[in-house]
């Protein structure tokens, strides 16, 4: 078995490219004993922006948390930095929302029993009572917080309530069939995560396996991305295809879907928990 | 080196799935003495729609190719067919439009320069003068036809001209740039094979790999489809898709957008002219 | 949802390529009134194998079962064909066997719960207690047969006493990490199908993945197989590859082989279980 | 269109992981005024090894060439680095060996022609006549030097002389069927790039395309390696596969070999060319 991996800070930063920057930032973690495990950085030619992804071992680094966040405040307002700093001993609190559909929740479960997620699921809540038990073969809090016709506002209050008190960082939707509001959304910025199908080319409406038949596609595909007011358009995090053929009829392009769904979810899930997913505009930059 | 493939006739056909069909046209083979190869058939649960290619050995067949024709004209009305026929010592004629982008026309003409296009490229038609000594380093037929402003209807009344006097049975659009009317496509149905560049979500509007650049895409596609009157949404011959990432730059993305293009293109090409494509309403059945 | 399917016919046949084999079948097929409505064959032109796999609608067909079995054996006789029959009501019955490792059983038991396996796993074998819990949360009976220190010879009796009390089909080994001896294999020909990782290049030797990091392989795969007496190599059913690089260290791409293993196993089985796969010398053909 | 990418430095570093180390790299780039475009670091975490790409703008740089290659020496001497540092304004000369196949040496001219290659291909030398006119189409010199039998020593010298006049960077053998010898290749380390055929899994021997039919592979594979003593065995710099199917025959799969290798192996010389690839060991480290 490989050893434990060490305690280290994870720094993601978004600017105008600057001279000075990297050897700033990397002088910063040198100077306090600090050593870089992993970096990437990114300039890009035709927009201007730089983006990179810093982490450093924090044993025998000189600074206390506190400071090192004073001291990264500091840089930030010399280079006009957005910047994100976590420890990897935080662990993130995931809270899944689902339905009925298990197979995206069963995939995200089966990661973090294998050691894999990055992250702890601390409830799983939905509108349906359906999934109790997959929950509970797994040892993980479900809830029951039902959605009612006309009823959405009260239950996102209820939602954000019970957010708030398990102190989640990120919220999953697991196939969760409800559209959550502006209002919601807004308060959890980049931090809800949701899979939807994709299809060459896309179709508007409904019943999209259906369309995808009758056009006779040759690839399917899923896409995992932030959730934003404006639906189904936030910002990409991870996507994958796979080839169908017209032997495949409705019910098994679906399958190929559902496959794709829960591969997606998790993999991007699992990108956002180890801080490789940095959103800058209506896109993501993600550290492989 | 394998033998050379014998002299077959190829058969597609699509009618409403009936009881009997694959007996009826198998038993006409077997008894005027032929022997199937390939055939490959499929019936849609969904639609109830029936889909076949038969394949089978001239070699000892005991009915001439007009007998062969007249007795499926007899079999067609029998059961409702839609069918075609086809024999594969007749070599189909491409004849490729192209403009200024030389990735899609290299591809085809190395593709028969190796003996796989399945078919004869007769002549390069463009509407400038950029793509001539491609065509003359392979040997093959390269003409002008210009496309004056305002002048689309006599450039493509030359150019029907050109493909009557030419025997062609398809034209491939080679990234050529021009549209094409509705009249001039509604006279080659079927006929007329383009490529395009897809993306995952889809975009309207004008310079879409900088859209998928600023949408941070994971993967971006190419599709191949026949040409219909609504442009870009004939029917999918094939497509691929590539994964990129966020060190692409937009001339990165463009690059693997041609080398898209090109295998797609050239595939759905192939599969064209080795009868593998049945179109059935909007959408194409691929026998693989 | 699509309406139930249709009780079918499913023959797979192999023989040296033979005229009239195709009529023959296909007027047997309807001169008792069945519908084809799969039929996919194949003759190699290198070989001269011939392969077929064909499926007929039994509703309104005039032969029982038995006498489709006599008149089929009557028609091999006739053409010396290898043959397969079996009705798409009779659900196969599987048997995992499996150790500690759970990625591939939850796959399988995951896609019987959705009702997409097509057959049912009827138990589930190990030689440790470990899996016990999975198997309760799906219902599924599970039992220990230890193998002691020398004593594979006294569990593979009881592993065959069980298969035949338990009516098994197939045995599917889900990271089952004992190898069987070459009578238990000889005794179940085509019906053992076990997953191992493949590399590009290939590793003899221990630790595979750790020889795969230090030769920087840029892509792992796995490949579903049936079991032979000779170690991994027989009949391949499928393969999967996926991308690594660098920044992957050996349990990243440890990982990514879990992954694959137990994509390519459920796929692997429930193509053998739709009757898809027939094996010809060491090789399969895959209908798809 | 882009404006013109800048003038840079491009660095590749291999060491022990050190602490400092890229404090003490970005702060020398920094300190003389360079603005770092890309940077590209991994410590890992098993083998304790440090791999970095680093590439700076050279407009407003305060150090000349020779300074530079000289801090750095003493840079490296104080981190024991193995360290390798290009500028992009040197475009690499690259030397293409051939015989007659024409599909990898048609990828790599069109890849310079539209500009993509990142080097120059200042000759193809070849031990036949055959792709002279392949060589006049795109304007680059072609040389033949036979290889008599018994005559590999004498060619081999006038090959080095030749690669020596012409100033070569790098060596690509295009399916070029001689074996270079151990004496030949140990004067060109890490800068022969050959391709060659893999499989999943991997056979010994003659006629890998026929033993692929035979084991039924559905899938084959490209490796584009550096040329090493022991054959085949290089740091693998690129892979790719292909999924086939029992449809195809002998043939096809060499043609899907043809696609894959010239696919993988004009990549990887961009990735060479572009000063993405590191050796270490046996092994590559590709900065994608």
């Amino acid at each position: 078995m490989p050893p434990d991996p060490p305690v280290t800070a994870i720094l993601l930063v978004n600017c105008r490219d600057r001279t000075g920057l990297v050897a700033a930032l990397s002088t910063f973690v040198f100077s306090h004993g600090g050593n870089i495990l992993d970096a990437d950085q990114h300039a890009e030619r035709d927009s201007g922006e730089f983006f990179m992804r810093l982490v450093w071992d924090l044993a025998g680094f000189d600074l206390g948390r506190e400071a090192i966040q004073s001291e990264m405040a500091e840089l930030a307002r010399r280079f006009t930095l957005r910047w994100e700093l976590t420890f990897s001993d935080h662990v993130p609190r995931v809270v899944v929302f689902a339905t009925k559909a298990s197979h995206c929740l069963y995939d995200l479960l089966l990661c973090q029993q294998i050691g894999d997620l990055g992250g702890t699921i601390v409830a799983v809540l939905s509108n349906h009572e359906f999934l109790a038990d997959v929950c509970q073969h797994f040892d993980v809090p479900f809830a029951v917080i039902p959605v009612e016709r006309d009823g959405k506002r009260k239950a996102e209050q209820e939602q954000l309530a019970r957010l708030a008190s398990l102190g989640a960082d990120v919220v999953v939707l697991a196939r969760y069939m409800q559209i959550l509001s502006a209002e919601f959304v807004e308060r959890w910025p980049n931090r809800i995560i949701n899979i939807h199908h994709s299809f060459l080319p896309a179709f508007a409406g409904a019943r999209p396996y259906h369309q995808a038949k009758e056009r006779g596609v040759k690839i399917i595909g899923a896409t995992a991305h932030y959730v934003t007011a404006d639906l189904d358009q936030g910002p990409i995090i991870e996507q994958n295809v796979r080839r169908v053929s017209h032997r495949d009829e409705v019910d098994d392009l679906m399958r190929a879907g559902r496959d794709l769904e829960r591969e997606v979810l998790t993999r991007a899930v699992r990108l956002h928990l180890q801080r490789r997913v940095l959103v800058s505009g209506n896109r993501t930059i993600v550290f492989g």
